[in-house]
């Protein structure tokens, strides 16, 4: 990830700031606030605004007067609670808004995810950066052969080798079709006075879906929990899940008790069937119960095994 | 309105808890952050928290580095042009919250808003307070005849007299059920040691729909202003355009520049339907366009002269 | 529940017009259309139209030319999996409408899922019927001791005769102020030709939370899901679950592959947390864990132990 | 458009299985179900379900145990008042579920939408097929100079020729590249048995944003109305409106009244601001009122004067 030095100035102003506010403030997350943390080659998510934090969690499931409760003991018993019990409308009233560069083909992941507000980067009315990305050596997987959207093995020599050839070649050579087509680089620059140049709404048609493009979202604590339990999940995408993970970190900043319980009610745990759990039960008590008494399939048998940490 | 001590002294510390922030932060509005505005005659609205400013919406209509443009100026064009062609997501990355105290018919109106984030009061898990709504007597309309959910002219003498006793009298006797129902009264005090005393979430049912309840509502600023579009217009009921004109009063606090966008292009403004649009510009050609020759209905015609100022 | 004869007659004419459609039909379901299903002492619930079915679930999952898959086996096999990983949007797919008689307090709660359509009866434009919630006798709880927001013993003797006698009475004399203040009667006779009425808007705030009211209520199969897995519940006020049974069994009728998924995977089923996972596997490794070792607090193992049926 | 003989076959399948319903049924609209109307090159859009019609606007308005009103006038003029007063939940109350052909580049434009339901073709699934985008000559524009986001005159001679040489062979060879990493072509078959082939869900990154998708959308017809507003507006990407100029044909098969009501108060009507406002009544009263005067800026007054049909 690479700022030019305007942006990075336009950082640096923002963080020069401050303000008296009589908000609640999370210090721990104001530290980071508007830095860049990279993620990917030249990716990148910073948080731009939030408000809340977990004593706000408290106030909105009390609907009190003042601040959360007395001893953040309190606090932390009564959001294991909340999560526990999966009263979700006390997260809601926390909220924080990103600044996100990301691949295409990952911004296309991510916005499945219809409960958040979105300003993206347009391509109708400005040019996009010359940015793509490469995945790195190791995350060269193969396709799985097990699971029709997962990952295999690491692809090794000439066959990683010639993946990266294309990916880096196609994407120069699309990109620089995309200034030729627009007549104009991507500093603004026109190439020849003669031409006109395609609309900008039709030349990035062109592009590769590992093109870089940025937006805003914005998010409630609710709805960005469910984004985490989704994209940081070993069964995601790599490449969404790295910023789900840069996700999770300024979160423990942001909301520390939410997101303890958090990993231990949600990320950590698991959910089980009504014969999951029934299996469970005999076996706790004692019976020695197999595939064929549980009246689970093979798959669904195997999944459950793999989560009691047995075979 | 009346707080209690206890409330009024959560409040003050609220307001004595100043912090540093890098965020962006609104002075106007911190003046009267926490603090309730009277509406009706034992409700109120407080702003809680807030989330970005016009600058934010600038920013994200930029997708920029920064904050907002240079100049006022330019954050107000670049705003009112956001609001004439309706580009509604970058006023989507703003968000207040509020407490709000209000009579439960003015609640069920207000909740058909589902684009916000709500924490109510539970009245499963606590005892509602002994207040509830009695209009002024200046407030206290016949039916209109010609509009059917509207108001005509102002109940006077006796009329009015005997239906003050009556809300009165009703919303008395029946709290006070509720608490013999409950065996507690509002305070929590068993009344009877020897009784169980009902259900909570039971007893509730026996309350009228003028009590008040209260809540945390969250919203966005592109969803509040359309909360407003609808709540502070003349055709809304007058208990919940109440609410709503304290919450214009606080929307120029917050966004001046938005809210003057937005009282110009839609609180002031008028949609016209094709057919209006072809009578108005027949009209300013000088042509005697008259109802019969405008495909319009007498009640939309009626409507479009009123917009016209005309007749 | 009591139809008018002009309701019957309605409901009676829908279902003598039958037409010929291409569009997927679920036949157990249209036995039922239009026909509404008691529930409480007035109240019902009838399926008023629907879209889609198991097969449509299917079809959504591998965005098809055609219908679900060959046999229903297959189609069994892949909603269990899209259940198991929470795969929600093929659900999304099918959508059901229902017209829902209910009373006022229990139209608070359902209204708080916001992910559906409503339209409501309006009492600002027209008149409520004379229709109330009384509870049976065996519906008479007291509030209970161990649970803020739940039910004890059932009160008898005295003490139910005393709050039925409360909550009759109060219903009665509240209606009747409100024709009174209305100056009409719940069919729309004028009482008094000398006074005007009051208007509708404001009489209606003197009516109690039973008072019943009605609307339409339209939702996707996905919500609907996680509205019965909150309100089919047993944590569920009875009154809504009195409601949320009734959909089950209309869920069953609609799409029973999807329905019996549901009931493994989610109302019999049970959430682990990380810390309970942990309990779980090291119990059945033969290891005798206590609270004290398992980092829970003594409600939560409390809890884990009722689902784990030991203790 | 192209379909494969196995495709033709499923949708005529679909098309002989007729079978009974109550439901409302809309025989123009069953005309043309499942069949796939052609939009841009490669993409087509055919509905594949519904729920209600016209009828069903007005039953829910009225939350009506019957359809509808006896007359169809009596409907008309209802939809009509409800679409000009923007009573928007009645339209909620119907639902159209559409199968989309479509390029990628316009698939990221449409999945702003938030209020709707999707299922996309999974391309860490699958092989996506090999279509692209190539736009007729005719769309081949250059940037306007006057709107940042417009088009200008059509490209010609060389350097039209130019683009399109660039955009098919780019297509091609990144799809070919894309079939390389697979280690498997469109069909599926393997190109290699001594290498593995590239996961799936990575060599797509190297497809151009012209490649095709396709998917389920589900949408009701308050928010399809809202969609069509924007996307059928001459100021959307004409790749977009393709789409939506299908959809209003598709629309006025399914709920003629309500698409007509949405053509005169949408579609063909304007938004006046209040000073837009004060300037018509001045002028209508014959006083001549320039921008000077208006309070406008030189741009809004252009607006308005081409709104008015003047100068």
């Amino acid at each position: 990830m690479q700022l030019t030095p305007e942006q990075q100035a336009e950082i640096d102003d923002l963080r020069r700031q401050s303000a008296s506010t009589l908000r609640v403030t999370r210090p721990s997350l104001e530290e980071i606030l508007y830095i860049p943390v990279p993620v990917l080659d030249h990716g990148f998510i910073r948080v731009i605004d939030y408000m809340g934090d977990d004593a706000a969690v408290v106030q909105a499931a009390r609907v009190s007067y003042g601040r959360g409760t007395k001893k953040v003991q309190d606090d932390a018993g009564l959001i294991n609670y909340l999560m526990r019990h999966r009263h979700t409308t006390p997260f809601e009233m926390c909220e924080i808004k990103y600044h996100v560069k990301l691949p295409i083909f990952v911004a296309r992941q991510w916005i499945r995810h219809r409960t958040a507000n979105v300003n993206e980067y347009s391509a109708r009315y400005s040019i996009l950066d010359k940015e793509y990305y490469i995945p790195a050596p190791g995350q060269l997987a193969a396709q799985s052969s097990a699971n029709r959207q997962g990952r295999g093995a690491v692809l090794e020599g000439e066959e990683a080798a010639r993946v990266l050839d294309i990916l880096k070649g196609d994407a120069e050579r699309t990109y620089g079709h995309y200034e030729e087509m627009l007549n104009q680089d991507s500093g603004g620059s026109v190439l020849d006075d003669g031409r006109s140049g395609l609309a900008r709404e039709l030349a990035r048609m062109n592009l590769t879906l590992n093109t870089y493009t940025q937006w805003y979202w914005k998010i409630d604590l609710h709805n960005l929990l469910h984004f985490l339990s989704l994209r940081a999940d070993p069964h995601a995408q790599y490449e969404i899940r790295a910023y789900a993970d840069a996700m999770m970190d300024l979160l423990r900043r942001w909301v520390p008790l939410t997101a303890a319980a958090f990993e231990d009610y949600r990320m950590g745990g698991a959910a089980l069937s009504a014969k999951a759990l029934d299996v469970v039960r005999r076996r706790l008590r004692g019976e020695d119960v197999r595939q064929a008494d549980s009246g689970m399939s093979a798959r669904e048998w195997r999944e459950l095994m793999a989560v009691l940490g047995l075979e």
